[in-house]
């Protein structure tokens, strides 16, 4: 049917189409779909919103008739099932497509495979496997809380290139620059939950929040961005934090601490979240858990050395993103993680995914290695 | 003559020649020359070792009688001066070359431009400016020093991506991989001088020699790359460091302190060198001056953070090379210089020059910012 390495060339489109959701689908998944005829596209589409068609359903609107015998390239296993849409391996069977190629099958191993089946029984030829790498990244979220039930967790650090945060004394405004300022726009507009600390809000009059014209964003791209406004949670074991914090001025936030009850936040607008813990501490894979029954599918945690160092330790990060300034804060400014190792043998290797230069840092990308 | 663009085609040819002296020409610049005619290159040559022919020297010999008329491409000014061999200039009139194209005039203010002079008063037609930056990196130690009477000095540092070089107990060996320790060696061999300090000398009982069979160097290459070796001096204020350390056992070496005379270095075979300084520390920029008398271009610093940290804070570093490994040490692990700073508007800011990845690791170069 098609040449050699042509799927990966309209799989490549399904996954840019797909990408186009990535500030709004949450918490579905982002998915694309393009459907080729003959070695040409006939329609495409993608999953704009929760609620809202799936890719397949506006690939096939768009392609109508042409769509018999054709082949569709979807960058994730069409749904088997009734949610709040029709599932879309019958829309699929409706329109007479001959073929359906798959990124990768449905990351719930309990139904992975289903919607497959389904248009296998009905004549289909199915096919899984395309580009599934770039698929995975594209859904790491969405993937970890079907698998896990947790939510995928990023966690962003601005540092020197010596490892430092901050100053002694605290000062750290703007170590890195503008456009490292706007890749963090866009993590935040990307993420479902901002988590931060009592440290970061109190020190830094940290409010994380989603400021558009910092996006760097236009028109529908814009729109997409601003379309869902990822929660604010703060991490304050301790009650320390104020209501009178900017953090809470800006809008309503969540609040996780140990109290049985707090009932200050829930009058001053905010969401309250008791969780276990111990020594003033939250207990973060509860908090995490607690997410992901909320189908939270990605967490940023934009904080300061000692909870960013909490992930850490508990083995909670998935991904560091590292904005390393050209700078050098000295050696007796603030670690990257409150994180005391003795010997060699403990230190946590990682691999470093990516590097990317954004204005005069760097954009680093690691994550915790998997076989050490 | 020659069509739009092939200036640079031919310089990068030259300047490509002039990089296989990197290991071999010092204290002489690497120089590289391409005599081309019709469109045709009709000889090449690059300047192997001090005392050995010129680049021109031996692009014209290849070229024959076919120099006459031609082009020759140059990476650095011809020299018009008597040295150990006879001037370039004076070749390059005697072959009856057309037209010399130089990278960049002799870097030294007092005699630029004498070569070009010279050809042009011979009555060929001279330009210089092509490719003049990469011509610039290629010589930036002999340049510095014909500019400033010091060496350039480069800075290796190993480090964790928190900006850690060891543990708090030292424990710091392999923190990079074997790729990092093969660039590093080919670092060492490129230097003039490995400078190193009594605390890694004592700690990891660091010799820092080349090694041969670590530079991943074969053929003419590896000839090249340990045709000369480079000196290995240690910083030892206060004389701490035995002779019978390895670093001393590993052949003759240099000593910078600051007793009057130090006889037992001499009776073993090492090079004692007695230098200002205040509290038993070297006077560094003294040291620096000592070395570019000697004709010294190029210096790397191995030191650990109390030496790599006295030569920033001084303000001598014109480069630094950062091994970043994908692991963190930890918040009480060493850092990367010492130099305590207090506040933000100390903190020296830098400039990325490059990021590589060698194996897990990361190599980043990176100078002091120009304009801060």
């Amino acid at each position: 049917m098609s040449a050699m390495g042509s799927d990966e060339v309209w799989m490549a489109r399904a996954l840019a189409l797909a990408a186009c959701g990535r500030y709004s689908t949450a918490p579905n998944p982002r998915v694309g779909c393009v459907i080729v005829r003959d070695g040409q596209v006939v329609g495409e589409g993608w999953h704009r919103q929760a609620g809202g068609p799936h890719a397949e359903v506006h690939a096939l609107r768009q392609a109508g008739e042409a769509a018999r015998g054709a082949t569709a390239y979807v960058t994730l296993e069409p749904c088997s099932h009734h949610g709040r849409t029709p599932p879309c391996a019958d829309a699929l069977v409706a329109a007479g497509v001959a073929e359906v190629v798959a990124a990768m099958t449905d990351p719930n191993p309990l139904v992975a495979g289903r919607g497959l089946a389904r248009l296998s029984a009905a004549g289909i030829a199915t096919r899984a496997g395309v580009l599934e790498a770039e698929a995975r990244a594209l859904n790491a979220g969405f993937i970890q809380r079907m698998l896990t039930g947790r939510p995928f967790v990023r966690v962003k650090l601005a540092l020197s290139l010596d490892g430092r945060t901050a100053m002694a004394n605290g000062e750290s405004q703007w170590i890195t620059g503008p456009a490292a300022r706007q890749s963090v726009q866009r993590l935040r507009a990307e993420a479902g939950v901002v988590i931060t600390g009592a440290d970061t809000v109190l020190a830094d009059g940290a409010r994380l929040t989603v400021r558009q014209a910092e996006l760097g964003l236009s028109g529908d791209e814009l729109q997409l961005a601003t379309l869902r406004t990822p929660q604010r949670l703060l991490v304050d074991g301790r009650g320390r934090v104020p209501l009178d914090a900017p953090f809470f001025q800006a809008g309503a936030a969540r609040v996780a601490g140990m109290a049985a009850a707090a009932p200050g936040y829930a009058a001053a607008g905010h969401d309250y979240l008791a969780l276990p813990g111990s020594q003033g501490q939250v207990d973060l894979a509860a908090l995490l858990t607690r997410l992901g029954s909320e189908q939270v599918n990605d967490v940023l945690v934009e904080a300061g050395p000692r909870l960013a160092g909490a992930f850490a330790q508990a083995g909670l990060v998935d991904e560091y993103h590292l904005f390393l300034a050209p700078r050098f804060l000295g050696s007796s400014a603030r670690p990257l993680l409150d994180w005391p190792l003795v010997h060699l043998a403990e230190a946590p290797q990682l691999e470093i995914l990516s590097v990317t230069p954004v204005g005069a840092d760097l954009h680093l990308i690691a994550r915790p290695a998997r076989d050490t």
